[in-house]
């Protein structure tokens, strides 16, 4: 990944990259920023969706796995990243008014209200590490193109005013890496845990492998690669999407949050 | 375990349970009915203080963990437990108001609202199956006699209206058996998961492991036992109750709502 002209040396943790972002001097997507640090999706929604929003999140852990919540009007993440502004610390946002995006900006102090909770959601990067230090490479990784996602039958648990299909992330795997991939990706409960489905893409209504709703389809490697399917971060931004909030303020695709926890910590064993 | 006089068989699943307590058959403490069933801690509070327990629950969910918040007005536990009624199926109910106790219910159809909230939390039970079926013995286990409690110095993660120190529930385990132990309680992070503290009582505030807080003293059974310490499902109520909620409802300690979720169901691996 190409660093931008204006940073001489990329960002080792997550308060460096935070840093550089609010200096300016970081605009571009941070997928092997920090490494080892933990990135986060960004949802930031009024108060009186707050409630139903964190209750779609409880019942539905998968593909929501909240790191922190923050309090209305709150914009330091005091738990995962002490010091941080989320309305600064962020490469590139994006402002959607009744479910229609309204602006892309680099900053969203014009936009803050004290009545906005934000939500700060795990990402995929944290077990993505987690299969590549189990010998299971992943050929979009530092790439400029991005992983195959597609919505599926399976549907959420509903709540309040949230529901919708569960949206998954596609990854091919090694046959005999399979197992493995999901032993690694279990330690990871907190940042989409264990696969959902493994093989027949059918089986969760997808028609064709090589049409993603999201992102870019993707050969397999090996002939004997398996496709296996996670819960993607993409569904509560759907969802929340759906509903047609007033406001709801998230991260530019790939522009993601980077907090001082090491996902490490995240590991239940 | 007793059964009552009006019990000719003691119940083997969630739904059998509910629908003797429900039919005033039962109304004795749950311990080992509907053995592999998961059983929980229920706390019912007005909605206006749901998003802050919700949110002390999420940044704290080693002591307060979620298996099911109902919507506000629902009384169905429509995940955990179909066909369920919170207002009916728990052996025996506390009504607190101003964080006073002012009556202990068999049922509290005359106190439901349609703002009320209800948290099922997940409770020892699971996880202490868990260290029983891998050789470790409980000795307070099946008897009239309570585990011990004590109040920590370990401060939880505030949210909103909501603070106060962890109480953890303290085990007796052979010192060959301790990081089994570890690794047994790991695979139920949604259960309290693994201890937050091993050995010296004294590192986190405890002078005096013959006088918990709550529940009785044990004794060690053998010469070598180590004090192993778990976050505890008495922390969240401490906490709502000293914040004096206008209204808050839960289980009579030991009266647990029995779910149909297995403890397995609840593993990561």
């Amino acid at each position: 990944m190409a660093a931008t002209a204006t940073l001489t040396k990329l960002p080792q943790t997550g308060a460096e990259t935070r840093a550089a972002v609010r200096a300016g001097r970081l605009r571009h997507p941070t997928s092997g920023l920090a490494p080892d640090f933990v990135q986060t999706n960004v949802a930031i929604l009024p108060k009186d969706a707050a409630f139903d929003f964190l209750l779609f999140c409880q019942r539905n852990p998968k593909p929501c796995p909240v790191i922190e919540v923050m309090e209305p009007g709150q914009f330091e993440a005091k738990l995962s990243a002490p010091g941080s502004d989320i309305r600064t610390d962020v490469p590139k946002y994006r402002v959607y008014k009744r479910g229609k995006l309204a602006d892309e900006p680099v900053d969203i102090k014009s936009y803050w209200r004290d009545d906005l909770v934000t939500f700060l959601l795990g990402c995929s990067f944290t077990f993505e590490h987690a299969l590549m230090r189990n010998g299971i490479k992943l050929e979009y990784f530092g790439t400029d193109r991005n992983i195959a996602m597609f919505t599926t039958n399976i549907k959420t648990n509903p709540a309040g005013m949230f529901s919708g299909p569960l949206v998954v992330s596609q990854r091919w795997i090694p046959k005999d890496k399979v197992v493995r991939a999901v032993q690694a990706t279990s330690r990871f409960p907190a940042v989409h845990g264990a696969p959902v489905h493994i093989g027949d893409p059918k089986q969760i209504g997808i028609r064709d492998i090589m049409k993603p709703d999201f992102g870019d389809p993707w050969e397999p490697s090996r002939p004997d690669d398996v496709p296996v399917f996670w819960a993607c971060g993409v569904t509560p931004q759907a969802v929340a999407m759906s509903s047609k909030p007033e406001l709801m303020i998230t991260h530019s695709p790939g522009h993601m949050f980077v907090t001082d926890l090491k996902d490490e910590d995240l590991a239940v064993i």
